[in-house]
């Protein structure tokens, strides 16, 4: 269990969360001393519906603020209610001519305090209503009968559908109609590989050990009603959790019954610890599930942090079967997606959307690659041969010594790689890439072969390069005719200019650039000559000089030795100049 | 170190992750052979901005795909890089006339990879560009100097501001100037309490232990640059990370200059293991050091989950200035304000707007309480008095056997609650409540006494019930007149059903309501001797009852006893009932 927090106790931490929440919402106000967040500007002539409960579930109550949805929020500490007092006050914060609907999730504190404010609120003649939000399917009807099924994550959802239909100027017995439908067609349960850690506490909370995850735990540290070893395969876990949640035989439980053509909303619910790539993951698994086994395909997926247990490292899966809600209430199942996917400034309600299966197929694309040199550079076929093969001996011949420096110096694996692209380029060169004489083909085919034979940091550095000498090529090609060594060494400029925009390095860290950057500043008049032993002088230079970059920096024992092996990268390049400069 | 996961290794991860986000918003398509996701109504138009990277960051950057934000996501595995033909095909699902932008995080393997991408779509012919993403300032230019900063959280402001712009339809090079204008007016620091744990690795990522906490560390569990222990109060810790972001005279850092009077973005970017909670707490002390120790107000404030390491218990405070950026590129401030405010339909970017000092501040609020009894309910002062008095001596009396069943059976503390409502009625009695023989003025007093003198459940019950019984009473008052008797039997009959909404007690469950419900069925004619005699024996049967509900429920070793103490709450009602029948 994680036990370390930024904050090394809860005292203050509810008011500072609090503002930090009003901070992103100017709509927003804090009534500090009740711990409540509410709308600044709610409209008198709207319903007000709040709800509230104890913290530690963050983004639940106050993320959920905001024109749209809740009027106001009524904090408690960590995982205790808040008084009757602050549900009052709360609801005055939003004052209503047309009345205060309170969701109130199905704890015995929630549920005494919030009703204490609601009966005290209507003898002084306020209109107030609760809608009680238990959602649990965890504890089935023998064993939970007499307090009920706890409030979970599916209260978000009466935050949303209740807090829009205000915003819609719906009547408060609309309200509560829907609400109540709505209420008892929500179903709840959740996976949890470990607990949550209370800032500043020291009591235990019975950590999950081992290879162990609990179904249905609850989001104040409840144990589950079923602990599982080892932890079972996604699939299996889904299956059996929709099982809890759907099953029509399961006479202790079957809460809400479902049918493969009514309209669900499924919410993925983050209890505060899991990876937003597990939790996307899960929540693909239990759209597969719900169609695999029950045949049920959603109208609504939405996944992310709604109710948490601070941080604790659980999910949990919650089903709205609108259908249902539809039935019990007399009103469209149309109208209750309408007021779910209404807008609202509500920070933590995500967008919503249909749901479709095709939207996650994946789509054909059409391949715009297709090449062709309108303009061509071309030069005797017979010469691009030999420098080519040339240049692929050289290297083939060097590869055990740039193995070697490689080795002493980097993860040995330069050499090899060197040589991969020379066989490759030698391959193609006896299917006939040069015979054309065409420098644009064999450009071309660097690029891939740099990709598909090379790979790593090396293939990726030449790769660019070639590809953007290739660009400069193609430009070039269209121009009058220069001298064709003129041509190439512009072009090298430009491409060493572009490969220069992807990597740091520059002459002096020990790459492949001390051998780069000299080459093309000497071959920058067209002689290549010239550039091919500037290139070589460069080569022998690397001896000299500290690796800066790549693995080679953190090999210690360099100090105080005068020459080191030269750069194998850097003295690879030199060999295939000197080839195409014979 | 959180080891524990649903997955248990990460392959087939990515995949279903981005299905799974994919499921969400219909506007969206996955080329899962390339872990592409994509817009599917990209138009041609429009510039295509397009990001991506290693996987093991999500929401980033699938999770900021959408009308509005990118066009693509190209996700490679976990912590790698994708391939140069993964982000060309990415390209080609979002075809575009105007050009392609791709934002990349300085890691080499994406520099290259993308930049690879760029060179080889340019040289077919492609208008393409890289803003880099470098907002890392851990590193400070002596030590990164070579390979630079590192690209964390503000990649995600660059996403969102270079996909508004797309989506106003800028043109390529706007975009090019102000992403690059944005990507140097951006600082991100991190601080972590651990750092995460890949699914299926058995390698060791060295754990944080004891109370230290790291500052500077990576997305991939690089280790930070500097380690505190013991973890600093909030406040510190925020100093120190804001003088890491902004402080001028930090040769080796200051990277962006800041002015009180600049325009800045907040962004708190949960890596992935905070409670939102403490995340909010965070934001709060972040806004609250920027403004005491530099003087400076941000314009925006966003919190939440952006760019994670898995689910590593760290968060990253970063900067956008936005004035800077303005300056460095000649567009308006208010401009970029508009770029970073636009709606996006992408599933992880939330809602923004202007932080206001002011929201955060508590707001004083009428108290529409004020009590008037238009219509009264008396009866003779006297008597009133003197049963009223009765009622409290009976259950101080009987105090002592309450407390004493109560901690056979509970927590003890019932005997002692009961009293503290019996004296507190007394203090009012001594000061003249009953002297005008208004009912509706003590069950008012009740209302107050339950809460302030009594609390806990059983407050909340009482509470609960004598509101009700004041709004029952209250409506009675403007009635003709009925006997005293039956308008009191009416209204505690209209009382009890309101409490019985918000507890699931019944009779037989060895609660007050063992008493309550039998003495109201009783009362029913108005004939309260008969009434206080089934309260009588109702007490007495509850020696019969097992607990149901309530702390009781756990005592075990009860089965095999015939008699059972009373229920001391069920009985103490008694006492009260019987003083007020005298």
């Amino acid at each position: 269990m994680a036990t370390k927090h930024f904050y090394p106790a809860i005292d203050g931490l509810v008011d500072q969360a609090l503002l930090g929440t009003a901070a992103s919402n100017p709509g927003l106000a804090l009534l500090r001393s009740e711990k409540v967040l509410y709308a600044k500007n709610h409209p008198r002539s709207q319903v007000s519906v709040i709800c509230g409960g104890g913290s530690g579930h963050e983004p639940a109550h106050a993320g959920f603020v905001g024109e749209g949805m809740l009027a106001a929020a009524v904090c408690g500490d960590v995982f205790a209610s808040p008084s009757a007092k602050q549900v009052q006050k709360g609801c005055m914060t939003v004052p209503s001519d047309q009345g205060y609907i309170l969701i109130v999730t199905n704890y015995t504190g929630d549920m005494l305090h919030f009703g204490l404010a609601c009966e005290k609120m209507k003898a002084e003649g306020y209109k107030v209503g609760v809608v009680k939000a238990a959602d649990d399917v965890a504890v089935g009807r023998k064993n939970g009968g007499m307090v009920g099924r706890r409030g979970l994550a599916g209260t978000i959802i009466l935050d949303k559908i209740l807090g829009s239909m205000a915003s819609a100027d719906c009547s408060f017995d609309e309200i509560m109609t829907l609400g109540t439908a709505v209420g008892v067609s929500l179903v709840t349960i959740s996976a949890g590989l470990d607990h949550c850690h209370v800032p500043g506490r020291t009591t235990a909370y019975g950590a999950i050990e081992g290879d162990t995850l609990e179904i249905g735990m609850g989001i104040h540290n409840e144990p589950g009603v079923r602990t599982v070893t080892p932890i079972p395969p996604i699939d299996d876990l889904i299956a059996e959790l929709l099982q809890y949640l759907i099953d029509p035989n399961d006479a202790d439980r079957a809460y809400v019954p479902f049918q493969k053509t009514d309209e669900i909303v499924v919410l993925i619910n983050n209890l505060g610890g899991v990876s937003t790539l597990e939790l996307r993951a899960a929540t693909q698994a239990t759209i597969a599930g719900l169609k695999t086994i029950h045949g049920i395909v959603p109208s609504r997926v939405v996944a992310g942090t709604f109710m948490t247990s601070l941080n604790a490292p659980a999910f949990a899966i919650t089903l709205l079967n609108i259908t249902h809600a539809a039935r019990e209430s007399g009103v469209d199942a149309s109208q209750i997606l309408e007021y779910f996917d209404a807008p609202t400034d509500a920070l933590s309600w995500p967008k919503t959307a249909p749901y479709s299966a095709d939207a996650a197929e994946e789509e054909a694309i059409e391949d715009e690659s297709e090449k062709s040199f309108a303009e061509d550079i071309t030069v005797n076929p017979a010469t691009l041969e030999r420098k080519l093969r040339k240049a692929c001996e050289n290297i083939i011949e060097i590869e055990p010594k740039l193995t070697e420096w490689d080795t002493e110096m980097g993860d040995g694996d330069c050499g090899e790689t060197i040589k991969a692209g020379a066989v490759a380029l030698l391959d193609l060169l006896d299917s006939g890439l040069a015979k054309t004489g065409s420098i644009l083909r064999v450009v071309d085919a660097m690029v891939d072969i740099t990709e598909d034979h090379m790979g790593g940091t090396l293939g990726a550095v030449f790769g660019i390069f070639f590809a953007a000498l290739m660009s400069a090529l193609v430009a070039a090609a269209g121009k009058p005719d220069a001298p064709i060594e003129q041509v190439l060494a512009t072009a090298t400029a430009e491409a060493l200019a572009s490969l220069r925009t992807h990597t740091p390095a520059k002459e002096g860290d020990r790459t492949v650039m001390d051998v780069m950057i000299p080459f093309s500043a000497a071959f920058d008049g067209g002689n290549v000559e010239k550039a091919a032993k500037a290139a070589k002088e460069a080569a022998e230079g690397t001896m000299k000089l500290m690796p800066k970059l790549g693995r080679a920096t953190y090999v210690g024992g360099l100090a105080g030795r005068d020459l080191l092996p030269p750069d194998p990268g850097a003295w690879g390049v030199h060999e295939l100049i000197q080839g195409l400069a014979e």
